[in-house]
Parts: C-alpha cells; structure tokens; sequence
C-alpha cells in the first residue's frame, strides 16, 4: 500500500523544499514536534509537495479541493514549483480563508455549498481541463511525503509512543508507514468527528457525521482507504476527546508554551490532558502537533 | 563584572528547572532560537531563577518590581523554589496582568502611577521587611542567568552572528558573557526606546524617553550599568528599527512561521528585515526570540 521505501523516497523528493521542524522538549518524557512550523502552516505541505513532484504537471496545473490545511499547502507548493493551481472551495469559505490561498497565487473556485460539493466539481474540471487532481489525504504519495515526519522525528528524539489527530487519514497513515516498526502511534480524534473510530468499530469505511471546535481540519466524512487499511494491519487504536478537553488543551499549549496551535491539532494534546491516553511510568511520547492554520484571537487573554 | 564562568555556574545551578528551548531553521543560514517558550513566556525565568538561587531567601521572601516579563518570572520562580514574592506594579497595570501574576502565587502591589514609583515603593518595603529585592535586569545573577541561553545555542547551532532586542540589557549582557569570544553580537533596539545606543553615544548611561510599540517590555528608561559595561567592551553596536518594521516583523513572524512573540522581540528580526542589519554571503545568523507574553488576538487574520 505505502510502506518506509515509499516513505525514504519521499524524504528525498521534497529534501530541501520543506521544513525540518524541530522538536520541544515538555517535560520529563514528553516532546512537541512543531511541524506546524512548517511551510503554510501545516505537515499537509510535505505530503502535497510529494505528490504534485511524483508525477507529471502538464500546463493545464493542478487542481484540489479544500478551503483548509490541504489548499494552502497545494498553493503553497504548486507556486513553489512553477504551476498553476485552482482550489476548490464551498461558497460558505470564509472569505479570509478565499484571500488567504489568493494571496498564494491559487485560482479559487467557489462552488457547492458544501465540501462533497466542491470536491465533486473540482474532479469534474479536472476531467475537463487535463488539470492534475491533487487529493487532499487519500493518495499514496501524499501519505509517503506526510511520513517524511516520522523519519525526521526519529532522527531528533528516542520516543516510545507518538499522538497524532486524525481527520481523513492523511498523516497517521504516512506515521504507520514510517515509524509503526518501532513505535506505538495513537490516533486521537475528536467524538464529534470520529471517521477512523468508526470504520474500526465496522470494519470498513463508513460515513460519520461531523461537527464540534476541530471539524475545520479534522472533520472528514469518512476516512481514507489507505489509512484505514494501514491503520487495521498496524492494529492501530484511535482514542476519542470531547470538545471541552480540545479547547482546554489549546489553551494550555498557548499559557503554558505560548505554542499557538489550531483545534484540530490541540485534540492530540488532549488525549494526555484528559487521560484518554495514559502513557505507562517512563513511557517517551510525542505529541505531534501538526497544524496552526487558525485565528488566535480567541487566546487573548 | 560577569563574564564566562559565571554563566557557566548558572547553568549549573538553574540545570532542570528551566527548559532548554529549540532552534527552528529559518532558512538557508538563518535559525530562530525558540526562547519564548520558556517557562513564563520570556527568558526573564533563567535570570530569576539563577538569582533566586544564588542567594539566601529569608521568610519575608521576595520583591520585584515589573508589570511585565520580570514580574511574571520572579512569580513563577519564587513559586516553584517555595517562596513567598510581592510584585509590585504601577496603578496603570492592565487587569490583565495583574491577574496573570496572581495566578503564579504572587501578591500584586498596585503602587505609583508609573514603573518608575512602583520600584522605588518595593525598594522600600525591601527594606522594611528584609525580603529580597530582584531586579529585572542589572544584576549580575541575573545576568549570568540570561547567558545561559547563550551556552545552550552554542551547543545547538554553528552561527556568527546572534541578534537580540535591548531593553534594559539583562539579555545582551549575559550574550556578551557567554558567547562574544566566538560570535558577534548585534543589539537590536526601537527607535523610541534607545538606551543602549543613546548611552553608547554618551560613553555613559544616560535617560532617555521611550515610547513605541514595544515599550512594554523594552522600554527601559536607563540601560543597566553591567550591560552598558560588557557592551562597550566588547564593542558591541546597537541598530536601531521602526515601530512599523518591528509590527511587520511580528506579522510575518506568524504569517510564515506561525510563531507569536511580543512586539519587543519581533524587534530582533525586524532589524533583518528592514536592512537595519545586513548580514554578509554566508553568515550564519540566529534571530534570539526572547518572549511571547503578548496578546496574540491583534494577528487574527
């Protein structure tokens, strides 16, 4: 499916063109890994770079659907390597959000009043154009270049345990890829959101509903193939948080660390905050916090 | 005055009470030292912890006197060493600030209508009561704490050059103190709150009025007598940046890094983008970001 090859010739595609974050030490076996650092605010950058460098670009460009991490990463990338690229969004996208990926060169297209409706019409046009469809989550080469963070992580730190938040399935998959061989990986997702939860529990994707404080980044309907399938084989678990313990850790980031980081990254803290992982004595965890495309008006004190 | 040993003896004696802070690279030949995510949000905590420590501490406790960085870390310090502490601010402290210190343990004196009165109020009832008073800034435990920072980014970075913003010059000082025998330090200071340059141009401390947008916290209206000491000394040169160049340094600071950090900190690399400072092909500069005690809601997108 995606295994540490894939992974190992992902880190060498996009050496040089992403970030190396670095990682903050906690407290006594606890570590930050600030991959939201990264180029447009989120690990999503790696695997998008990844994909649209694994394959060919005609001058038609590129094409994804996204008003979230995955869109500003595809502008981002896809103006760093010289294309052109037309986002897709709903017509409720917050027009900060519509500026933001103007202000990195993409064409945004709004249609839809919701996200499946966007996605579809952006599928659709690139049918039409011979423009790339670049998948926010589900495509091998995306989850190969977000496990490029595993390996780096490995190299920065002696870690038993690694937290990550779950949307679609991007990330984690790319993490089972890179580091399962030698680490536990829990997924953690919101309960409003739990597509990864779900298929678990039913033994193959199924759709959720989702809502809650983290649905902006994590609130995808239903979870990835290869996540899944990745996530199944690797006997994976996913713990669930409510909404009070996301905000909770959020603001604990920003008082305690003054990290400011969004929602949907604050969930993986959370499971610690609020006990819904509880490492053993002398247990090295990493909470991977992976994304800070967010207003921090709301941390004002 | 204070020189290597000293800081040296303070990393020894602070080891495990501070945290040690990441460097992010920045770019090609440029890294951020991560020193806002002290604990307390500012470096202030390794000086005050060193100063703390490198003295005896009766019952009566501790004074400072600071509505901002100095103040938040004396709370935090006398809390975790068990010590009783007064801060004393003026009458037109924020609220909020007031609030903050309570919230580490500290008792909050409101006394004076400016910082000027609140420090000679808690000079006073030092003196009444035989607690200690901690200065912010111009004493040498102090100081030699502050240097830490400097032996901990040796160790982390090869670099030539470090920037760092000048209030009072607690932090210059220490920098001097730890690492001028092998890398060049460039003092980085607003245009409305110059007293290193201005005493520099004097060949002697002298007043200076301040203002400006990052006068909270490095609105000093005196240099201290050791950094106006060690920096001419060790010939080290003050470059001067405008309010609207550090607003847009802090601005790009989360635009493209997603890092928060007060407006007297974003004076550093405000200094790089405004060719205050114009670093040679090659040099290998690190941008020391220093505090984050600051409202995050004036970046909300």
């Amino acid at each position: 499916m995606v295994d540490l090859a894939d992974v190992r010739a992902a880190a060498k595609r996009i050496d040089g063109r992403v970030r190396r974050t670095p990682v903050l030490a906690a407290g006594p076996d606890r570590w930050f890994k600030l991959e939201f650092t990264q180029h447009a605010g989120s690990f999503k950058t790696r695997g998008m770079m990844n994909q649209i460098l694994a394959g060919e670009v005609s001058a038609a460009g590129l094409i994804a659907a996204s008003g979230g991490n995955a869109g500003l990463a595809a502008a981002y990338a896809a103006r760093e390597l010289g294309h052109q690229v037309e986002v897709f969004v709903p017509v409720t996208a917050p027009a900060v959000k519509v500026a933001k990926l103007g202000k990195l060169g993409a064409r945004v297209v709004q249609e839809g009043g919701e996200y499946a409706e966007a996605y579809a019409a952006a599928v659709v046009r690139a049918a039409e154009t011979g423009a790339r469809f670049c998948h926010a989550y589900d495509d091998p080469a995306m989850v190969a270049g977000n496990g490029t963070i595993g390996l780096e992580l490995q190299e920065q730190v002696d870690f038993d345990t690694v937290l990550v938040a779950v949307g679609g399935g991007g990330l984690v998959a790319g993490l089972i890829a890179a580091v399962s061989r030698n680490a536990r990986i829990v997924a953690v997702e919101p309960v409003g959101a739990r597509a990864l939860y779900a298929a678990l529990e039913a033994g193959e994707p199924v759709d959720v509903g989702v809502g809650g404080v983290a649905a902006d980044s994590l609130g995808a309907r239903r979870i990835g193939d290869i996540a899944f399938g990745l996530a199944r084989t690797a006997k994976i678990d996913s713990v669930l948080v409510d909404d009070a313990a996301i905000v909770e850790a959020r603001r604990r980031l920003w008082d305690e660390h003054r990290l400011v980081v969004e929602h949907g990254t604050a969930a993986a803290q959370a499971a610690l905050i609020s006990g819904a992982y509880r490492p053993e004595p002398g247990e090295r965890v990493v909470v991977l916090l992976c994304g800070a495309n967010t207003d921090p008006a709301d941390l004002a004190t």
